[in-house]
């Protein structure tokens, strides 16, 4: 087993809802590879007493905080430094919802106002909290900061609706952002695009049995879990990756470069 | 000279300023070639004098419409099918706006509210246009939609702050809406990512000339006009492209695909 | 319907070998928008009687000629330029084999003499092309040369085996002359990725049949025909293409950029 | 410092050729990290003082081989494996040769002996390497291959010539192989794009100093030292990345995804 990949690092990681949260298993790992952090999540999303659990055993604490709101962000950073004792070496950006999913309005029937809150929890929220950091100042030199992202952002998957198009906006912010944090602080920002991964916000999604078959049928490893999701973060969060940025890193099995599969091809013999 | 490639087609051309726009240029082609269509822009946008006088060289007239308003869009549909006669072939998406770059904001001290109205203008309008479209069910069949963007929605250029997360929003949602449009009414929908032009909107942003000199020194056949992109779209307009959708089309004289030319190397021989 | 597009230009179309060849239709096409152009194929793949009555039809000459030999293709370019009386505004290279694929040979299982000429006279081949082009100058300033490819050079389809690598290596030659050419005569290069086309080449492929379905339930267009492949190539040949250089073009109707389908979904609903 | 991030984990190094290499700094840090290897290269290739000091420093043995040689590879795997005593959790491609580059070959002057030359070497080689210990079946489950690569298998670097195509080449048989690999035995397949570096090899290309500066300018951390890759291929070696795979891994400083600097831009404000 590896040790201490990040050892007398500190972090804050948003988005641990339950068990099934990729960034709770990012938490658990983090804490064995030597980190120390912080748990945050939206009020509204929060299952205060799951996350505190999580708390419990990684021996930190929570600190609600809306994402989409500067003065919430500027608040968590704030109260992690303190607690923290000092500056972060990585963030983990894990939040997205739409409401258009969860009404089930198809792309051709968006509401645009929840199209907006959409962007704004899924994509601009990571915005606001890497410009945030820059203005407090509150990164360390070489640090590394990571969204979580899905391959809709490359290619159409209509059930994900405007889930997608916030995709491409996190994608592009961690893009444009990466520059500008590794010129100013030489902080790394990447996101990795997972498989399908029955988190209980995945599973919420419709058709994502469908879609979850399909692509466990096409990966040539299969779809990647969480567990392994959790994995992959550690490397990135460790010293060994320093010069990778602005990098969309697929953790999927293989399924981005897979066009077929031979038993996928089974499956359109006879038509 | 190529003849009669639109014959027949009708359609809607956002987004002609002045005579250095790419949707004049494509206004004029498209008629050379045998179209028909209305003209239209954002009021606040309008430089009055100069588009009527388009409209005139057109024979066609001008409906001033906010592409981010929805009852806008509709009253600019249903007075252009009256005024045409029937269904649309073809649209032109050539919108942007951001108040970031206007008052000089960078990527690191960006107003929110402005940023959403980037996104709203550039990129959201795109897919307001076509779910107006499908609930009006204006387009004809194997119809073309093209929206216009830039390959900062790809890589980063500093100086395009917002816009840059506009146009990859814009291209998610070509994607998107180009799968839907395909399936119920064989639409096609693609984005043309031109090369840095001297238009009035292209020249207003900070540190336009290094860029476009950059470009042109990178470039094997130099930037494209705003002359030529106009070529470019009329084909996409045609019957001779109906197969190609759902694509970021790069028009950049070979932009895109060279990481490095001999003029450059010579710049950087001496460091 | 569009007329004189290729009006005054003169090219070579390679690889038509029967009526169902993407070449064939665009021999065809390129007559009707008033091309000339003169035909050839190597003489071990050509089925002279086939290409002959094509030959008359467009009013032209076949020259054989194995593009893998540069002296072939100099005697291909004195005659080509006699008869046609100037030098060229276009190429088509339409040529690919593989003995792996012939003798069933899987990717793990690779013959490399095979796939040395798999590579050879599926991509080297259309390196050779442009070499001996340039070093006779034959190609005119704002020519434009075409190969066409297919998606496997960015994905893994398994039964494509070599001719995946061969694709890869196509795509990159087109890019690497592209460059070259372009600045030295402002010629284009570009590759078109086809949609599986029911061609003589290839259905000769083991599981041509699934894939050809898969992509026709992905794409929302369905599968581009060798039809509209040709209109499309004749576009690229066009004056109104100028500044595309460098690219690989979809033509697949919307597969390339299509994660999943309702279609395909609706298989994988009970797994 | 991370520990035993490869405890127990045996494999085979190509390449390194001497202090300067990637794959002599991949060997260092492999060992670190309680890894157990052979090194080897081709007898041509190979400095036998410098990289029998390396084995002495790595307490392991150096067979030569030529990975163009199937019997080569055959030897290598049956003498590495009695050495080490097991099937090979990881190996390290790093080879690459162009004939044209020594020579001064332009782009448009290929010898095209000499570009099979540098296809087999460079790329090929890679192939038969995992045909090879596919056939013994000499790799363990969940094992890990890398091969390393350039961003010219993407965009054109006029100097690079034929090892473009050659590394475009690499990239695909890393797909090809990996969906293979990965369906056979869970073992991943990827290749790492390495900033240009200043080996041995990377400093005999023409113009190199220029394309080093260019890219140090653009990445907003600066080029990627062989120091660095090694660290991240140890990452890639390792268990926490054991769903990553068919992917081109860009480890460049963000180099990639930089379309302009404030750096570069400064240089073309007066042009």
């Amino acid at each position: 087993m590896p040790e201490n990949l990040l050892k007398g690092k500190v972090g804050i990681i948003t988005g641990a809802l339950d068990e099934n949260s990729i960034a709770w298993k990012t938490a658990l790992k983090a804490k064995e590879q030597g980190a120390r952090f912080v748990l945050t999540n939206a009020p509204i999303a929060m299952r205060m007493g799951a996350i505190k659990e999580l708390a419990e055993e990684c021996n930190t604490i929570v600190i609600p905080a809306d994402a989409t709101a500067l003065e919430d962000i500027e608040k968590l950073y704030s109260e992690a430094k303190e607690y923290l004792g000092g500056d972060f070496d990585f963030l983990l950006h894990s939040i997205g919802m739409s409401p258009n999913i969860r009404k089930g309005r198809s792309y051709g029937d968006l509401n645009y106002d929840w199209a907006m809150k959409s962007y704004d929890v899924s994509a601009i929220s990571f915005h606001k909290m890497m410009q945030v950091a820059e203005k407090m100042d509150v990164m360390k030199e070489w640090g590394s900061i990571i969204g979580l992202s899905y391959i809709a952002a490359q290619k159409v998957f209509p059930f994900y609706t405007d889930m997608a198009d916030a995709k491409a906006l996190l994608e592009s912010i961690a893009r444009g952002y990466g520059y500008r944090f590794g010129k100013l602080k030489k902080v790394r920002v990447n996101t990795i695009s997972q498989s399908p991964t029955k988190t209980t916000a995945g599973t919420g999604i419709g058709g994502f049995d469908s879609f979850f078959n399909f692509a466990e049928s096409l990966s040539p490893l299969g779809n990647a879990s969480a567990d392994s999701c959790a994995d992959y973060i550690v490397t990135m969060f460790s010293d060994l990756t320093r010069m990778v940025t602005m990098q969309n890193l697929f953790h999927d099995g293989g399924y981005s470069f897979t066009g077929i599969s031979e038993d996928i091809m089974e499956k359109f013999q006879d038509l």
